[in-house]
């Protein structure tokens, strides 16, 4: 089983995302991340579905999606020519003495802390989903208190289109 | 009319998105964002919801989400306490002429290219989301070739809990 990534733009009306949801749910689909933001035209959105599955089961998806009347295009992007990103806010239990040493892996992922009190940071950080599965893994360690995610957003390669 | 920002924790299940979904387009809410993501627990996804409305509205749709099957916990974020961060995905127009004055708004805003070719590059930015909408609208000068935001992701600054 492999992740696909799916780019879908769509209308931006009401109900075009629950309708995108139950045909997953309908048909069962392996939705590992969804993610729905504007575009530069603001009565488009562009949603990036990540599905869990074989071949078969990406154009069943990219086929049924295509079908839903305020779909505009779906495509499926190859994974060696794409660009992908997430996002995701992590709150760490953080006292004075663990301070120097979670600045040092902050710095090293290249990850940002954007608020601070005497008990914890928060820590923003981009990267693909790998690398932030990675910075979790360590900051387990120091204890999670809290962590929001994005879903994957991605583009295609200048180059290659 | 203003924006509110709703975190709910729901269980991890196929077909949550589309109770969710279908609930706001039944009801007519107005959803400005979601943004669906894993926590530090596989089981559990946490899900941010921008919503445009009055106060009436916004607690309308805290009730109704709570009453969902697979909803854990929903709460209203204070804007005031209240650190927020979106992630976009911006391919500009740009030949070897023009790079060293985009290359210059990158580095104001400090966003990141993280690709590149000879006719385009495309812009990692992570920001609030008027922080984007102000790096969009000084690329459109360039020429937007594609864009994908991820939706607004929330986290209560650790001071005020």
């Amino acid at each position: 089983m492999a992740k696909h990534i799916l780019n879908a733009l769509v209308e931006n009306r009401a109900g075009i995302l629950a309708k995108m949801a139950s045909l997953f749910a309908r048909r069962g689909f392996n939705i590992d991340s969804l993610a729905v933001g504007v575009t530069q035209n603001p009565e488009v959105s562009a949603t990036t579905i990540v599905v869990d599955g074989d071949a078969q089961t990406v154009e069943q998806v990219e086929k049924q999606l295509s079908k839903l009347i305020d779909v505009i295009k779906v495509k499926t992007l190859a994974p060696e020519t794409t660009v992908s990103r997430e996002l995701s806010l992590i709150k760490v239990s953080c006292t004075a003495e663990k301070r120097a040493e979670i600045m040092q892996i902050v710095d090293i992922f290249r990850a940002k802390i954007i608020d601070i009190c005497d008990h914890a940071v928060i820590i923003e950080m981009t990267g693909t989903g790998q690398k932030i599965d990675a910075f979790e893994e360590i900051m387990h360690t120091f204890g999670i208190l809290e962590m929001s995610r994005t879903g994957m957003i991605a583009m295609t390669r200048s180059k290659a289109e």
